[in-house]
């Protein structure tokens, strides 16, 4: 009897899968691994196969998508098989699809959680995470068409006094990750259209790149400020805060290096 | 020079911490570890203990909120202290607050990310993490007193069509774990008062019990089902869904046996 395990990853490289993670690639009959659904920085799979003593094969997004994880699929109907993927396993809507695909073909699943982006953000920031809102993805432009989405979900949590937590859009078939400072300019332009007065050259944001490698970049500034700052190589993620409370606005300020002047924020 | 390194633990017991976390443990001098902010339901501090071949004390509330973290700050000014927490650092406010405090007074400080118990549990539901709105703590009633902030919160999420992530509430000095039938009535006691309709036997919940552990207890259903369902030891956490997307739907079928009358909710 075959089973699928999907192993979370975490944030950075090889070393911050759990002892639980390891372990069960150990003794694995198959693994497979995907990069594709989020960016980790410093992953390496040679090292990771060389942790395990496994040998681990690549799927990409075609094999998990349009052939529905086919390949992994009927390796786990005999035997121990793996899916080792960035962060916390489900929280891509690809991983989901897939379990419930093998259970209904009456294979087992297993999960082993790993470290997500959003409560690593969250924490780093040190913004409450009980204000935030509705998170959202800004997606890179096509051609002449810029999605509104973010826009509206900013200004919806604005409204509620809540943070919002925004991924940055990934192409990793192109190897294109988006910049703070590309979202801020995808923001700016969303407000010329939109005119609702919710991102301008005073609006509070947080930036955090490469959250769980040993040096993120943590800022939190007026809009004006950070939008020419170089927060260095992705992955990168954006928080708009909303109003804070007063031990937010200290962590903003003692942890993400931002101005005094953020304590006007303090609701 | 010291340093401060916070290590998440992940979810469930000793083998949820990441390689990166046990090797910040192995070569530090000095070693904490905070269980009172969250419940890991298996977790054996000897056990770490003799992974890492260190001696790990045990900080309570009052030496980390009443006496501001102080034992383990005066280690950390002088040599590399490590505090190992439940779930991922910096969720809970008392670890952004000890972090500040590192800061103010030159001391570096580090995070190692682990599992956290929000987007594990999100991942298990099969829900759509960009679906769910703000999310609230369901306390204990104190005496005749209950919040009714949890019930406020469901009904403006639900209002927007957002999912509500509760937290159960728990109180580790006195090991008591609100349990999600608990949870359930109190939601009940705040309908009878409130009177919007927003928590009725036909509500749909989900349920989440041992996140992080091999056999999770995952369940979707109506109130009035899963009132005296048995979801075993904790903890236990709480999703009320909103609308549903056609695969959340499908998910809470196939990964949390719901009934498929809960297609109703698809919209």
């Amino acid at each position: 009897m075959g089973e699928l395990i999907l192993i979370g990853m975490g944030l950075w490289d090889e070393l911050d899968i759990s002892i639980r993670g390891l372990d069960e690639l150990k003794t694995a009959d198959a693994a497979f691994i995907e990069l594709y659904t989020s960016l980790m920085g410093k992953l390496s799979i040679n090292k990771l196969a060389k942790l395990a003593g496994k040998t681990i094969s690549v799927v990409d997004r075609h094999a998990l998508e349009e052939e529905n994880g086919r390949i992994i699929l009927e390796k786990a109907k005999k035997t121990k098989t793996v899916l080792l993927v960035p962060g916390d396993p489900l929280i891509a809507t690809t991983h989901v699809a897939l379990r419930i695909q093998a259970e209904k073909e009456g294979i087992k699943t297993r999960v082993i959680h790993g470290a997500s982006i959003m409560s690593a953000v969250m924490g780093l920031s040190g913004l409450h995470n009980y204000k935030f809102g509705k998170s959202v993805t800004i997606p890179f432009p096509q051609k002449d068409f810029i999605s509104k989405t973010p826009y509206e979900v900013i200004k919806e949590n604005k409204k509620l006094g809540l943070h919002t937590f925004c991924f940055l859009d990934i192409n990793a078939e192109e190897k294109r990750y988006m910049r703070i400072n590309e979202a801020l300019e995808i923001l700016l332009k969303l407000e010329e259209k939109e005119k609702a007065n919710i991102i301008t050259n005073k609006t509070l944001i947080v930036g955090v790149a490469r959250a769980g490698s040993r040096k993120p970049a943590v800022k939190a500034g007026f809009l004006e400020d950070l939008l020419n700052y170089d927060f260095g190589k992705p992955p990168h993620t954006l928080i708009i805060p909303s109003e804070l409370h007063f031990m937010e606005a200290e962590a903003l300020i003692e942890l993400a290096r931002g101005p005094t002047a953020i304590r006007r924020f303090v609701k």
